[in-house]
């Protein structure tokens, strides 16, 4: 399988390593944030005002686009990057997370999932060979494999056998793909939170030999220590020479704690979703805008940032522009958040480079959550 | 009164002209457009893209922002400017328009008129002192007089005794005025539909030798031959050497019949609000943007215009966005209709300077309405 990762660093304190992936629309560094646009736009957002941020790769979503407009649409347009006008790597999911979640399931067997759609109730059935020839007709650079995302808690022999079936579609996502030189297609290790089944899931993946890998089934409602510990027993069996992107992680602890872990990707719709409905992150901790104290406040959201919005309005111009439920208000705190985000992974990154990641992880921990950051490496 | 405007060019088939006024934060050109942004944001947009659309300067809503945020804390911003970040012209009105048609109102009194808030019932009073003092905080480079816009139609004598109130209270706004020199105050022509009254308006106001003059209570109703006819009789008198301003008028069709009896300024919610409702303005007429009949189009809006929109997105993404209920698509057709009429509004200035006023309006209105522009000038 061709090698799209180069490793540019690493830490001598964790599992943190930085890299460089290699796609058909440009390179991305990691570890890396990928800003979420579900239906082929992140919300409130441009792709320059994304670049002005700073975004290097964006995540879409298959199954809202296969629904809405259609991929045969997409693919008429010349692909996901013309339709949208983003022209650098993009991450398209394989719609398994939504049919799960979003749809009303009908039936899942082994050749596929039967579902109806959250937008007009119509009925589909997705296989993993659909979820890829809807990918290829997206065009992203990088293609996830179908899979199923079990729930929390699970029982073991459910996520045994799901883990399995996982396993069996990833080989025939694999054999499916039909545009292996633009399009690279990555594994998803499940295994719920079942330390045996995440090393079966890992090592049948592993053997397939996929250029990267995500890690699927974790954020999905179990403390945030049983995901770390998850990973404290996973990471170390993955492939080193390959990249490793943790599925649905946005918050700036799991950030953190997954990048220590040898995270290099992740994804969120969190900092858009919370910045619309008026939480700002900022360096020290969320800031809620519609909050009174704001009234008469002509200081920027962060003091720290040089964003867009934080270089330019006050908290009390924004506090008025979503008391009076203007969009540009969502449209500030939205550059805001994402760019906060792709600034704290910036920071990690330098912070692998130095060799001074905990540090770094530590000052932020305080500032952010008043709290110590707790991590134990055990090399 | 201090001149502030300059007469730069006319046009022999009218009595269209171009001229430059001069304000605090800068110059403008007319005949112009200001595009609205009634609570201190031109709806979607930044400033920055306002300025990419070649506005010169905006308008804002005295009634609105003396609800929310309160002129007192806009005052504290540094005024209005700082406040939302435009470093241009602004016009507010004087609130005048919204205590009549948005707030419940109690009572008119010869001292001013009592009313209950919009937003939370709350009873307030505004005179003319109070109008001008609102908008002395809110520091406006062009503030309106406060005045009665009587609703269409009304009869003879209330119009007339509403006339005379509006004169004497524009003669109260005049003597309130507390920073004449870095903003100027318009008196606003009244008198309904009936020509002996919008005389009776005019004389009386140019009397007070206000700096500009609005013209009022037109485009409230009224068939637009009406408005029309209004204007035919009252521009002849408004003196040459001041700005002319027709208060609330924004559709294609009168900007032009506007411009063509010798008005200035010109402002309108309507390219905004269509935009948001998903209707874009282009040189061949209306398009709305859902319509089937784009689902599969790769062509810009307008493929005359140069806007951000026009340059980067096709109607199928635009119906996209707007099928899929994304900001994304509000802001580009706002955009676009916004750039739209300013570039009407600068086509029109060249035309003047060129004498060749007729041919340019009547090409337009044969593209966008599929009809002849109708005009008869005596001069």
């Amino acid at each position: 399988m061709k090698k799209i990762f180069t490793k540019t660093g690493s830490s001598s304190e964790s599992l943190a390593r930085t890299g460089m992936v290699e796609t058909y629309h440009g390179k991305f560094e990691t570890p890396i944030f990928m800003p979420v646009g579900t239906q082929a736009t992140v919300k409130t957002m441009t792709p320059e005002e994304l670049r002005e941020c700073e975004a290097q790769i964006i995540l879409s979503n298959t199954y809202h686009l296969y629904m809405r407009p259609g991929s045969d649409l997409v693919e008429k347009a010349g692909g996901l990057h013309r339709f949208m006008n983003w022209k650098h790597p993009i991450l398209t999911d394989s719609g398994g997370f939504q049919v799960f979640s979003l749809g009303h399931l009908n039936k899942i067997t082994e050749e596929g999932v039967t579902f109806q759609s959250h937008i007009d109730g119509s009925r589909h059935f997705i296989s993993p060979e659909k979820a890829v020839e809807i990918q290829n007709q997206l065009g992203a650079d990088i293609m996830m494999v179908f899979d199923e995302c079990v729930p929390y808690p699970s029982d073991h022999e459910y996520v045994r056998n799901s883990v399995d079936r996982t396993t069996r579609w990833a080989k025939r996502c694999m054999d499916a793909h039909r545009n292996q030189d633009k399009q690279h297609l990555f594994g998803i290790v499940q295994g719920g939170m079942y330390h045996d089944l995440r090393k079966r899931s890992a090592e049948a993946l592993i053997d397939l030999d996929f250029p990267g890998y995500g890690i699927g089934g974790l954020s999905v409602g179990e403390p945030k220590k049983i995901m770390y510990d998850v990973l404290d027993h996973l990471m170390p069996i993955m492939p080193p020479d390959k990249p490793r992107y943790l599925m649905g992680v946005g918050s700036p602890d799991a950030l953190i704690h997954g990048v220590l872990r040898g995270v290099d990707m992740f994804d969120c719709v969190l900092p858009t979703r919370i910045a619309r409905n008026g939480t700002a992150m900022t360096s020290e901790g969320p800031v809620i805008i519609k909050n009174a104290k704001h009234f008469e406040s002509w200081a920027p959201l962060d003091s720290d940032c040089q964003c867009y919005c934080c270089r330019n309005y006050s908290r009390a111009y924004l506090r008025h522009l979503f008391k009076s439920n203007e969009i540009l208000g969502l449209r500030l705190l939205s550059i805001h958040n994402i760019s906060f985000l792709l600034e704290l992974m910036k920071g990690i990154r330098k912070a692998i480079k130095n060799d001074c990641l905990i540090d770094y992880c530590q000052a932020f921990y305080r500032r952010y959550y008043q709290e110590e950051l707790v991590f134990n490496f055990i090399p």
